[in-house]
């Protein structure tokens, strides 16, 4: 039996793409220049992989747990309890999470702004929040920009209850309401009720929000909750790979899913979740959690934001910037490294789609394919073929020579 | 989110092959001169389908179950239904439906002929056949050629019987017999044999049959039953994936499918369910029906028949003049069209097969892979490699902008 390798698992969010009239024709990934990303396709193979199933849209949460193993149709209790989990609030049994967007309401009580104007940040409402009387325990935290979590703790509450959030603007928010007839969720239902209703008044005679509108800034006079979910513990990484793992993550989201399987997030000065995030740093991050962890996650968001703008050069620039920074991994020892997307966010639809996402695998061991290049269509005539995001683990348990037999 | 798409399937029977000697170790598919399919996929992109799984040989009910996304291994219930709603006949849960062949029997009681002469039409014999009586409600009706149908209505039925059909000539037919213990498999057989025994005292004596034998025909002086299934409905097309959906097709069995999911069925004058139907008048009906559906299926049945027959140059002759109708398809606006077969039919085995078919899809979004013709070998390097056929809706719908998305 070899050595075992390390694994490093590299997450472009939203990666994919579709032929775009901006570039020619060409998707961002194959108009980038990528000499790292192509010196790795050279030395290494391409393929696809349909993160949940050919043609399935992946969410960011569900894709990564297929990407990680886990199989999403049994392993996804919904968004809140990742983000939760994120946040670093540790979830009990029987706890019910959701997402919260800090939303403007109009003086009619219509959503004018289902992010508040893009705020910054929301902890300056924290402790009005905090205030909040409840007939259950709660946890009310904020996270990235204009967005928060909100975890209800006490006996009988149900994550089966609908949103507020319309999706909408120019309209009221929705009741929230229970989706099926058990007390617990006629009663979560109306907690939620209750804080959301407590909140906009505690927001709208906030101090905070008087000076934005003073400064013809939206206020974030209004809750929206999403994503409602219960928790149950997810398999750990370790047990179920016998590997120490770390995450590099910025978004709350991932460090949330990376927590979930009890991986070690490591904190990166200047990571943001998003496309300005400091890439260098999470690199030189990444090599370092590498002498200390067999596995390492490093996910990068930027991706999947040009992808939501539409912004095509964007998107394009963004993975010359990625590549550029990646030149630092070009000659990792003993490390497998896969390099891919959780779902596509192709720019023309401004949203993510089932479209298969392009896989880089590199390392000793691979059957180096003679692909020149990294890219969409490049990666369809890869040697990996077209694989499923829950074969990925499997596949680089193999190359890394960490895959027990199965039989003798 | 981008405005949805349209989506054309178009499912040309039996379509795959094998390389063939008669032209030179191409398959059909390969031989024929096919501008337009060979522009579509220009501007497209190819895959092969396994249609049920890898090697597994499909029937053609089966086979397009899968290809409109409904798995046979939880939703086929016997061709005989099927073939009863493509007659128009509404089932109810309970019924018991058989495919019915006129075949014909010589004087000793064997058959010599499973298709009578491959007679024209069997709708002389209903009027007679009507005075059958049985223990319970049924209805016969005729289809196309020597073809019928046989629905049994009561109680205490099941379609867990045995075929009468030996598929050979020279031998007399087989009993009917209940294929386990229930007494409603005994009492369905009894009723299935009454019929039959009844039905040839019938035909024995028909005038029709007298007329033929003195014109050197042969008679259809027996039934042949098989493909006995019950009614269970099936999932409501529109229902399942919110599309308005029509289909254009000639064959019995094929109207029966779209039937049974809650298509429109669009009648054609001259569309036979064969070699000779009308083929341009198929494919403006198709152009008309997407003016007012979200989905068309399009059925073309000739491949199949050429196949069976073991005629490789038919094949690509008739190919030829599939491809010279479907000029009229090859700049539709706004719409997905994909092509493929719902299984190999090699002419070489004048019988189906489980090689994998080509698949074609063109539209906006599809990632043009660079392929230049259509064929099967060119197929198995193109983009979208290798899917099931229960694939192919998702990767539709995905391209087709109606694709839900999982988890968030």
């Amino acid at each position: 039996m070899k050595e075992e390798q390390k694994i490093l698992l590299i997450v472009l969010d939203g990666l994919g793409d579709r032929p775009n009239d901006a570039l020619s024709g060409q998707t961002p990934l194959e108009a980038a220049r990528t000499p790292v990303l192509n010196h790795l396709a050279e030395k290494g193979a391409l393929g696809l992989v349909d993160v949940i199933n050919v043609g399935i849209r992946p969410g960011s949460d569900t894709g990564h747990l297929s990407l990680l193993g886990l199989d999403p149709n049994t392993y996804y209790y919904g968004r809140g309890p990742l983000e939760a989990l994120g946040a670093n609030i540790t979830l009990n049994p029987g706890d019910v999470a959701f997402r919260a967007n800090f939303a403007s309401l109009d003086g009619k009580g219509r959503i004018i702004d289902r992010r508040a104007g893009r705020i910054d940040s929301c902890n300056q409402f924290i402790k009005a929040i905090e205030k909040i009387k409840l007939p259950c325990k709660y946890v009310f935290k904020a996270t990235n920009e204009h967005r928060g979590v909100l975890v209800l703790r006490g006996k009988e509450l149900s994550p089966n209850v609908s949103s507020n959030d319309t999706k909408n603007t120019g309209v009221k928010p929705a009741e929230i309401r229970p989706l099926d007839d058990s007390p617990a969720s006629a009663s979560t239902a109306k907690i939620a009720e209750s804080f959301v209703s407590q909140a906009k008044k505690i927001l709208e005679s906030h101090p905070e929000n008087k000076k934005r509108k003073k400064n013809k800034l939206l206020p974030a006079n209004y809750l929206l909750l999403r994503g409602a979910g219960g928790y149950t513990p997810l398999p750990n990484f370790k047990e179920r790979y016998g590997m120490t793992a770390a995450a590099v993550a910025g978004g709350n989201l991932y460090q949330g899913i990376a927590r979930a399987v009890g991986m070690d997030i490591i904190a990166v000065r200047g990571a943001t979740g998003k496309s300005d995030t400091n890439l260098l740093a999470k690199v030189l991050t990444v090599k370092n959690a590498l002498l200390t962890h067999d596995f390492v996650f490093l996910h990068i968001k930027g991706t999947d934001e040009f992808g939501h703008d539409g912004d095509a050069n964007g998107k394009k620039a963004f993975i010359e910037r990625v590549d550029a920074a990646f030149a630092e991994l070009a000659n990792l020892d003993n490390t497998i490294i896969a390099l891919t997307g959780d779902h596509s966010t192709p720019c023309a639809l401004k949203n993510h789609s089932g479209d298969a996402v392009p896989l880089l695998i590199n390392g000793r061991g691979v059957r180096v394919d003679g692909t020149q290049k990294f890219g969409e269509r490049d990666a369809a005539k890869g040697g990996i073929g077209r694989i499923r995001g829950l074969d990925l683990m499997p596949e680089l348990l193999n190359l890394a020579g960490r895959a027990k037999m199965y039989g003798t």
